[in-house]
């Protein structure tokens, strides 16, 4: 008996207590028992997201709440700048494409993240850009890019900051009022630890200013439709009911916990395999801030990174990542985030160290865990 | 202790065996486990569809598989006629209006249907038309439209005939190649037994031809992208794999009792209810081909049919539903679609003769069981 350890980028764990919630007969959403949890979802989506705007859930996942946000504030021929250093970010420059709008891109190699100063620039150069494109955690490189340092220049301007969300929201700190963020988007299956199927998108009073120019088309994304009826509270159209029964539990998880708990946990569970990853002679891919969702490592030159990830499977049962694009067989990607706690760590290094040797490398073997079990010995 | 039944037009219940399959652990959706399920479930939605076309499972409720529909085999400025004949009719000129594109209107009154000879007229005044909208089960009314007719008609023609077929996959017959179908589109919470959250959409050879021409931008939603994946047997984006993992479980219920007696099974359960409604000496809504899927009943003229809805949730805790826009008051619509059994019938039933003599209402105890009875004892 190998265990099963989902510990990809995403999609993340279901607590069994969350699952066992959604597997509650369905029911309708138009009833009292329906309006009740849409009312406590509404104002535990809130705290999350530290907005006071209303904080909409469509049924569609991550990609489809970032066309949304696209679609909502901006029109044909709109000049939007695109900060692109991983593969979702080329989401972005795919949707902006498919609407389009005129690219302006800021790129910084994988790892990396494009400095304030660059953006900054960029829209001093075009000040009639509508919108900044930008991935809060870039989870297929593992970098945390400074939306905050973002939001304090697209503020002096008419530009829209548009932050994708989905591997930070209950992840790492967020505070989109007070940083100035005009439209957050995520995704029920990271931080929120559950599976996937909705989106979640907040608008700023910018952002729907904005909205009332867009003329792209929509209709089932149309989120100044959906913000009249969740205003009501009410659904617009058949929402995805189960997951939604999900987020409630999972909301008061996170209240129980408390949101800056939930943001330091996740930040030792990082430092703890970057930790031991390192104590292993590993070297760390991102030269930038890194994600508290996730851990990106690169491989010794004589090792393909895939092989590792095959190792995590086929050995150990555990769903890790590898790399994507330019990074492809020369990284693999551990998730920590969500349902994650130390031990989720401390079974990724030991297997880790188990994956390393059996591919012929020199392994010290306990050491990995030893330098995550000094930070999880370190006072918080 | 008063036992809940869900027996609105949709969602509809979920039978407790897919419950507990879709709260087992989640899976990743680029591994071996996740490719069996994807092949599972492409063959068995062809069997359902009766199509050797890829049918695709977006991560959408029905609107954003209709809207799909529009997006992917038109472009602005096009000309649709739009079978309008209820409220699901009034979402297709909803999506028509948003897109740009100038509507055809065939309207017949609520409970009515529009003649085939109507829509080849209309065909033959507009050559230009590049698709014809319509519903195959309006649950708004409970009508059934005779889309195999409205086929033969658009085949000699340019126009794609676009099919929301949410209320009447796997609950009434709906052959996609045989009767020359070019769209069709479902959802996953009625016929199909399961939480809302999927979407459904296969087209043909001719309506992939029209994607070819199409210029609506669209991203989350681009079929052609999508069927690129599909056909590889890969998910393009993260799927709503709960969902996913509870639809192979529903395909084989479908499977194991055979399409033909699952579309046996819902005109026997409608029959039987009209049957009991008229016993009671109660009007059908419909005047046209009823809907296997649910039966929409006229209330005499001093009840509110919504103190009947509200009645059965009240009294019974049985969900039902009310008219909406120009028969609200007027009409209640009782769902019997997807996991629904004789046994359901006789409850509704017993519950109305309840209800009904709760409002004042001369009832004959047991009359309208005994006239279900019968449909039921009848050989088939």
């Amino acid at each position: 008996m190998k265990k099963y350890h989902l510990m990809a980028p995403g999609p993340t764990p279901v607590p069994s207590e969350v699952l066992l919630a959604m597997a509650r007969p369905i029911i309708h959403h138009r009833t009292p028992e329906y309006a009740a949890l849409f009312t406590e979802i509404r104002a535990g989506l809130k705290a999350l997201v530290q907005t006071r705007q209303e904080v909409l859930t469509p049924a569609c996942t991550g990609t489809g709440a970032m066309e949304s946000a696209v679609a909502n504030t901006l029109s044909a021929g709109d000049r939007v700048i695109v900060v692109n250093a991983g593969a979702f970010a080329q989401r972005w420059l795919a949707i902006a494409k498919a609407y389009g709008l005129q690219i302006v891109e800021l790129t910084a190699p994988h790892g990396e993240t494009v400095a304030p100063e660059r953006l900054a620039e960029a829209l001093r150069t075009h000040p009639d850009a509508k919108a900044v494109l930008v991935q809060h955690s870039e989870s297929s490189t593992g970098v945390l890019h400074d939306v905050r340092a973002y939001a304090e220049l697209t503020a002096k301007t008419d530009a829209v900051l548009i932050v994708d969300a989905v591997s930070s929201l209950g992840i790492a700190e967020l505070r989109m009022d007070a940083w100035g963020i005009d439209v957050v988007v995520s995704a029920s299956q990271k931080g929120l630890m559950l599976p996937p199927g909705l989106g979640i998108v907040a608008l700023s009073d910018k952002a729907w200013r904005a909205a009332t120019r867009s003329t792209l088309p929509k209709f089932y994304l149309d989120l100044s439709e959906e913000r009249k009826y969740a205003s009501k509270n009410e659904a617009r159209f058949t929402p995805a009911v189960s997951i939604m029964v999900g987020l409630r539990e999972v909301l008061r998880m996170i209240e129980a916990e408390g949101l800056p708990n939930v943001f330091r946990r996740h930040d030792r569970l990082s430092r703890a395999m970057r930790a031991g990853a390192e104590a292993l002679g590993l070297r760390l891919f991102v030269k930038a801030t890194p994600s508290p969702a996730l851990t990106a490592v690169e491989v010794p030159a004589a090792v393909d990174a895939d092989r590792i990830v095959e190792g995590f499977g086929i050995s150990h049962n555990i769903t890790i990542d590898g790399g994507r694009g330019p990074t492809k067989g020369k990284i693999f990607r551990i998730g920590h985030m969500g349902y994650a706690a130390d031990t989720d760590v401390i079974i990724a290094l030991a297997a880790l160290e188990q994956v390393l040797a059996e591919l012929g490398q020199p392994v010290d073997f306990g050491a990995s865990v030893r330098a995550a079990q000094k930070v999880f010995a370190e006072k918080s």
